[in-house]
Parts: C-alpha cells; structure tokens; sequence
C-alpha cells in the first residue's frame, strides 16, 4: 500500500530562488503535484521525470477549478499516486486556503504538512527597495486580500486608511480605484502608492504615485496582475518617487 | 582589487531547511559572514571553510552591538575580505533594519542585494495550526513590533485591538500584559491569543489562552523569548484552544 501524505508547499513570490530547501525536497519526493497559477513553472524542474505535475490554478476573475475540486483531487491523488506536493504562489497561508486543504485531506486519514515560502507581500515590495518596515517611518504593516466574497471593498481597508501601518493588499488591482478612494477620504490623498507587477521575476515592473493619482497611473502604463499594492510612507523614500515628487517636496521644505 | 559586495539574507524563522536556495548561494559565495541572535547556527555549515562568521547579534534588551557599530564592520569587512553577507533571522526587511544597513554600504560604493526570507510572523503561528488568514474567520493580518523606541506600547495596537485582521506581535514578550490591556480595553477579554517561543524549531513551545489570561499562562509556563504573539478569531480554531474553551463554548451554544 502506498504511504498517503499531502505537503503544501510556498513557492515564494516568482523568482525561483526563492523557494525554501525544504520546498525543493519536497517536490524531490512528490509522486504527484499539483500547482497553483502563481508559482514559478521552473520550479517543476526539481521534480523527478515521470512524476504527473497537474495545473489546478485559479486566478482572480477566472477560476479554472473550484476549491471542492481541489480539495478532491488532492485526496483521490493522495490514493493514486501516494505523496501529493501542492505547490501554491507566495506562502500557503497567506490568502492560500492551506488548512482548508489540509483538514480535508486529514479528514481522509492522509498525513500533511506545511512548508511556508517568502510571501509576496514582504518579498515584492523589498524587491523594488520599499522595505514594508522603516524605523522611524512604519513600525508595522498589514496585509490585506482585495478579493472579498461579497465583492466590495474589504471593510478592514477603512480602518488601514486610517492607521500609520504600512498596507499591503493583494488580489486587489480590479479594485484599486475604489481603495484609493477609501484613502482619500481618509484625508490622504497624498499618501505614497507602490504598484508592482511580477515582482522578484525578470520581467517585474512597477509603478508608483499617491493615492490621488495611482489609479489612473496604472492605467496609464497598464499594471496587470499579479500585483502587490503598497500604501505608506515607505513608499516615499522610493527614488522614483522622490523624483516625481520632488519639487512638491521642496515647495513643503520652503512652507515649514 | 577585491569585488565589495554586501548581501543581505534572510535565514528564516528557525528551521534550518526555511532559508531559500538564494540565500544559501549567498552563503556559498561569502568571503565573511556577519549573523544575527536569531538566525539558526547551522546554517553556516553553508558556509566554505576558512571564510571568518562573526556574531553580531543583537537581542532585545541586551545589545551586544549599536546598529552604527554593525554598519561600520560591513563595510569594512567588504573592503577587507570582499563579499560580506549580512544573515539575519526572518525576513531582513521587518524590523530588520536591513535598508539602514544597505544605504551605509551603498555611500562606499558597496553593490548591495537583498535576499528574502521566511518570515516569522507568518510561518511561526501557521507551524502550529494557526494560519494568519482564513477564508471566514480572517481576511487580513496586521505585524507589529513591540519594541518600541520609546519603550511604551506601540500606537498602532490601539487601533489594531479594533480592527478584525489578525494581529502578530514580534518581539513583544516584555509587554505582553500592557498589550493584552489594550485589548480588553477595546472590549476582546475573550479574544483568543497565542505565544510560540522557537517557532519551527524543534524546541518549539507554545501557549493559547485569551486577552484576559494570556499573561498569567505565559508566566505559569515561563513562555520566553524568541516569541511570537498572535491575536485573533483564527487562534480559537486550534484544537488546544477548542479543548481548553469547549466548555465555555458549550454554555454559549446552549444560550443561542
């Protein structure tokens, strides 16, 4: 009888280095993987020739395989093949419905376990030089999905306009406007943006404004997802953004 | 002439098999090697022979060196020795002061890269069953560092005790009664917390309890630091939390 197990695997933020040792000898042992959209197609090469690599993503606004699917799949393949690697983007918890997946799976008598990977949301900003942390500028941070059941604004994005956190949302690009708008009426509407596509791959790109201007600026140079979004004064020590918004800096040195 | 280079690298929360296959390339390729308290000792196994590993660590509450210190022995040790990599535990860029140090290099011309790591705030809670977010309990999470420069709570706690997102305390250990008060002022006695001591690591230890006992338990079971704190509805999923509250939870089921 084969041994039944299930290891969730974080496949770190796009650049395939980033994936932890002990995600590579997770997917060294894999009978059968199972991969999100997000990961990194190179990681696959770690896997051993012969073992099936089945693509069971979902992206925001086209969902290929509903969650029930998965979580079924992951159980009758954990039968057929023995060790099933779910390979997910970024880190496993971090919006990625990990438990869900595992307590289903234990509910079949299937062992598991969790390897975390860097999550894109300290991982993407880093990469373009806005640490989501800066003594004496954000004495913390806090992530947020953009994609919410209900469909609208996610309500903790009304209080994190209101704190001195540094906020990250994710999934949240279709609705950047409207969460810029959350800021603006909390009187910041010149607060830094950061929009970074791709971030830790080759073909990253990022764009960055305040909250009056970002939504449109995306437009602009079209930002697609995957994207991570950053709100704060972090954003601001960014030399692109000093850059552009330099003179309105020495206006304001001049005024105090 | 030598080739200066700094690289900062994220060793992850404790697991030795958390640092990235970027990170141990960066250690592979080191010419000196300058590491936190925090980062795992064996990872210098990575390290080639003969090339000098200093300790640099700083703890809370005794620092062995000022962050001016660290900053004038990387760039010395790069012009020394060549290509210096900074390991520090977790992800360098939350409370790492990682740009700090890469801004002091980048003035002597030192070439500086940053490697991400595992961060602690996410895979320590989610390595005993606590995701930081889940679909219906928590769509977001909000880090912040209990040690302030001022040495009294953290600001953002008083809004973070409002919000519904999860909230995860690093280095928070010596305040944690002062920070629970602020929860229950915020009316969550019953708000369900954990602190994992060595989280990932094999010595790992942790205790679940509420806003209203959290400090007397930690006290009880001398819970020290590295510590992370987690507050929030998905800490009340754990089974020992389920175990130690069903009675409680029975009584209210009974009272809907």
């Amino acid at each position: 009888m084969k041994i039944t197990k299930l290891t969730l695997v974080g496949a770190g933020p796009g650049d395939e280095e980033l994936i932890t040792l002990k995600g590579v000898r997770a997917l060294q042992s894999a009978d059968v993987v199972l991969y999100d959209a997000l990961a990194n197609k190179s990681l696959l090469d770690f896997v051993p020739e012969g073992v099936p690599c089945l693509f069971v993503g979902k992206r925001s606004g086209e969902h290929s395989m509903k969650q029930e699917e998965i979580n079924e799949l992951i159980v009758s393949s954990a039968f057929t093949y023995g060790h099933v690697v779910r390979l997910k983007g970024g880190d496993p918890v971090v919006f990625g419905r990990a438990f869900e997946e595992m307590e289903y799976a234990e509910a079949f008598g299937i062992a598991c376990e969790l390897v975390p990977g860097v999550s894109s949301c300290i991982a993407v900003p880093s990469s373009i030089g806005i640490p989501v942390t800066r003594r004496g500028i954000s004495d913390s941070f806090w992530v947020i999905t953009g994609h919410t059941q209900s469909g609208g604004v996610p309500a903790d994005i009304y209080l994190a306009a209101q704190s001195s956190a540094t906020v990250v949302v994710l999934m949240g690009l279709a609705r950047l406007k409207e969460i810029a708008e959350v800021f603006a009426g909390a009187g910041k509407d010149e607060l830094p943006v950061a929009v970074i596509q791709n971030g830790t791959k080759e073909d990253a790109r990022f764009v960055v404004g305040q909250v009056k201007d970002i939504a449109e600026k995306v437009g602009e140079v079209q930002i697609k997802r995957p994207s991570v979004i950053v709100f704060g004064e972090v954003v601001g020590i960014h030399p692109e953004y000093i850059a552009l918004y330099s003179e309105k800096l020495l206006n304001e040195e001049i005024l105090v």
